[in-house]
């Protein structure tokens, strides 16, 4: 390379150059608006400055404690405030937050617990004995500190050797967390289910996670002080980001400890909701509620979802309750949503059934993703946009995760070409929107959780009682999508339905399991391949 | 350092880490929406495809013609298509764009044209004379290419030996530009008017273009598809970024080669604009308007201003208007404007002289920007957030430019301590926000433009009858300022006010020459420095 005048005499210095981090929004928040209200939650409320002071306490009393630059504490909490604080305190100490899935299996969180070699487990109570389960199946012996929420009236397990508060209580509200000395450090970790054998752990840098959550905030264009519903779980991609892109705008958080609809009219009566995410599955409840509970506001309330299209019945019905749908689509990988339906007024015109069929499309990037293709896996050559072609989603930029924990091969074969390869399959349309058609990993989304029908076929096969077992997704209005398998059982042996349910049940988490057992020979191509396609239409509904 | 299990195996790829450049923003908007307008001047419409092609001609014309990167092409040109086009398709070639400012005098221009060593020179005949002019006096040569708008009916002067339009209709506009290897390379070069001696080349890099560009998106809460009118000049900090934050946004530039008040109106009208920027004398314009020019849209527009606090009976007429005003600051080094008045709704209820006392601090930190303080450039400690005790303005982050091109000495000086001194006085409030008291080096704002006063009082000096001259600026309704002199004749020497006056404007741009001069002795202290503060008063309108 030839060097330029505008290379000479023009280095990187503190005045000009620092390490991109999410963690600078809320500084600025707590410093710009200190009184204006950071969360809710129930009857607790935070200004910025509070939940600043609260965050730099837990990063202070964690750095007491021995936490550094690129050790793992890992959480198993609802959307609650102490989330929140570690999305914060965690990476202020150079740490990596690592929130789990509550609704995994004590087996599964424990091998996330070593894998990760978390230094801290931070659980509530609701989900004590999944956690005290947990830790006694795994190998390391983390810091486990405990939380007894008041907002928590249900049963739970107390759990750890330290209450949550009493540990922050002793930290420092002032501390200003480490330099972060470079934006490809950790910030997140995030466990994705496999399609075969253990999950993956995603990792996410401080700069991907600046980036995604300003082209939240852009995307959504969510202008300043947005009230934000936890409707989305924490735990899903950091909350898809939001938990960094509310501090951007000096939001307010709404803490939502379960997703119900009576919260959830609640809280947009009684904190001025205008924002929220979900799954299908959460509009269902926003419109299946009874009429006495619904809010009219009189005011548009955003609501981005992800994980399934959006079904054209319930988009009417969104829409007639005063909610904007908008649909993203991510991954794990792209630290969740990285693209999204970005609507042309022209299509409002459109009949309720067109509108539902173009909104149910991908979409197109975020701004802060470099680059998105559908591309023959092979050739890694764009198909052609003709809405018929065949190629597998590619991602390219700086909101694709750092790679896979202690995993190079995975990381490899992810970014083989130099692209993310998404599993996902799917074909461009003329328009250049990207529509997804199957998803080649098998991957089924049943109210917003990815299930693995290979991880559940795994764990069918482990039955003595089955010879063959094959899963698939099955439409459903209320889940987005159910598991259905279809067992082939040994010669004279015998299983029935629930028996094999209660199985999987008692092997991985419970969500996974099949909704319902179809006993038969499963159809086959000639070298012996179980045909999906053949399975995926027996186990469609009627009229679907 | 510690290595962690984060730290290995995890690499930056093609996959997952490209270089920021606002360069990205325009591809997505010409592949996502192709069809939108990007671009309305006068009879003259470009789609987003439209738009693109032409950026994408003019780069591979300017590497056809052998520019790479780190050459630098400049531009002499108003608000136009092209000089849109050439903030893409230049630094798509990897070459830097330098907008220069036609009000500046033909010895500035052929300063700049050097000192840049400009290889292209782009200019439009309404400034024929003036770029002829410059390239006379210019030792380099560079190829010029002219360009005859055919929006323009006014006087002008032919240039160059190839227009613009031939130049790009060579082009491929299908050209997708170099990778941008290393988002620290320059994109732009803007000359600030210097306190002493010749101008300072003020770089920006890819990395701050792009996070300044969506910093401007979040601040302005623009939205999707802003209709932005461009009333102020591109060439002021590459029009403050919004040059790439409209492609960000997928937002419709309205282009205006003269910022009068019935053409402003008349875009309103016909475009349907959401946005505009300017300094306070666009302001004026806009409020003096005859009645019947105003178009009333029933709409709030929103208007961005910078450079001199917007007074409180312009605010007040704007607001009746349908404009709602948001003030901002920042200075050429920092992109353009980096701190927003950010308003707090609680604001509303206080009386109108209150809430323009309120709105004329200069306020808080982009988001994008990392750290903004007002510290004591002694020690480098802050100053007490009392509203009173003075310190200067201090910013630090990635909207802080690279540095000032061949000029080590004013970079190091600028960036002392890690931070960049913004040679600005003031003072922070309780509530964090800045207000600027006084400027350390006596910038005069008028009419938008920066007017050095010693930069004045060296071209008086100059002047054979001259003995002591200083300059200051006396605040000016429509103007915002206006520089005053006050001269001190040789003994026996006579000069006339006029004289003085048209001696100044021979010298340099005409509109830093002082619009009134007052003869007589200077007031001084003990150590003989001229008492400014003296001069100040003195000049101040009765009533103010």
């Amino acid at each position: 390379m030839t060097l330029t005048p505008y290379d000479i005499d023009l280095p990187k210095t503190a005045a000009n150059h620092q390490a991109l981090t999410p963690l600078s929004f809320l500084k600025r928040a707590a410093s710009v608006f200190p009184d204006r209200p950071a969360v809710i939650h129930g009857r607790t409320r935070f200004t910025y400055r509070e939940f600043a002071g609260r965050c730099a306490r837990l990063g202070s009393a964690l750095k007491a404690h021995g936490i550094v630059r690129g050790d793992t504490v890992a959480t198993l909490l609802p959307n609650t405030p102490a989330q929140l604080e570690c999305h914060y305190g965690v990476p202020m100490t150079g740490a990596v937050v690592n929130a789990i899935n509550y609704r995994l299996s004590a087996q599964e969180i424990a091998f996330i617990l070593d894998h990760g070699e978390a230094k801290i487990f931070i659980a509530d109570r609701e989900f004590g004995a999944l956690a005290n389960a947990a830790l006694k199946l795994c190998k390391s012996k983390p810091l486990v500190l405990g939380i007894d929420d008041p907002e928590h009236d249900g049963p739970g397990e107390a759990v750890g050797t330290q209450s949550y508060e009493d540990f922050i209580a002793g930290g420092d509200p002032a501390y200003a967390g480490e330099t972060i000395g470079d934006e490809w450090d950790a910030i997140a970790l995030n466990y994705t289910s496999g399609t075969t054998g253990n999950p993956k752990g995603v990792v996410f840098h401080h700069r991907g996670a600046y980036l995604l959550s300003l082209g939240n905030a852009i995307t959504a264009a969510m202008g300043q002080h947005p009230v934000y519903l936890w409707t989305l779980p924490m735990f899903h991609c950091n909350g898809w980001c939001f938990t960094w892109t509310i501090s951007a705008v000096a939001g307010t958080h709404v803490c939502l400890r379960k997703t119900e609809a009576a919260r959830i009219y609640a809280a947009i009566r009684d904190a001025g909701v205008t924002h929220m995410c979900g799954a299908p599955v959460v509009m269902n409840m926003i419109v299946n509620a009874p009429d006495e509970m619904k809010t009219q506001t009189g005011r548009t309330i955003e609501f981005y979802t992800a994980a399934a299209p959006p079904p054209a019945a319930v988009l009417q019905k969104m829409d007639a309750a005063g909610f904007r749908v908008t649909h993203l689509y991510g991954l794990t990988e792209t630290y969740g949503p990285s693209t999204i339906n970005a609507w042309n007024e022209d299509w409002d015109k459109l009949e309720a059934a067109e509108r539902a069929r173009l909104k149910a499309r991908q979409g197109v990037r975020y701004v802060v993703l470099e680059e998105l293709a559908v591309m023959d896996p092979e050739t890694m050559q764009p198909v052609p946009k003709d809405g018929e072609t065949m190629g597998e989603v590619f991602f390219r930029g700086n909101v694709v995760m750092k790679g896979y924990l202690k995993n190079p091969k995975a990381t490899g074969e992810a970014f083989a070409g130099g692209w993310f390869h998404s599993g996902d399959l799917g074909v461009w349309d003329e328009d250049g929107y990207i529509r997804l058609k199957d998803r080649s990993k098998d991957i089924i989304i049943s109210g917003g959780e990815n299930i693995s029908s290979s991880e559940v076929e795994d764990v069918l096969y482990r039955h003595p009682a089955v010879f063959e077992a094959a899963v698939v997704g099955r439409p459903d209005e209320q889940w987005g999508e159910i598991a259905i398998a279809f067992v082939n059982l040994k010669p004279g042996a015998s299983a029935t339905e629930q028996e094999l349910i209660d199985y999987v049940r008692s092997q991985i988490a419970k969500y996974k399991a099949p909704k319902t057992i179809v006993f038969g020979d499963l159809p086959k191509t000639s070298t012996g391949k179980v045909q999906k396609f053949k399975l995926r239409d027996q186990a469609k509904p009627i009229g679907i």
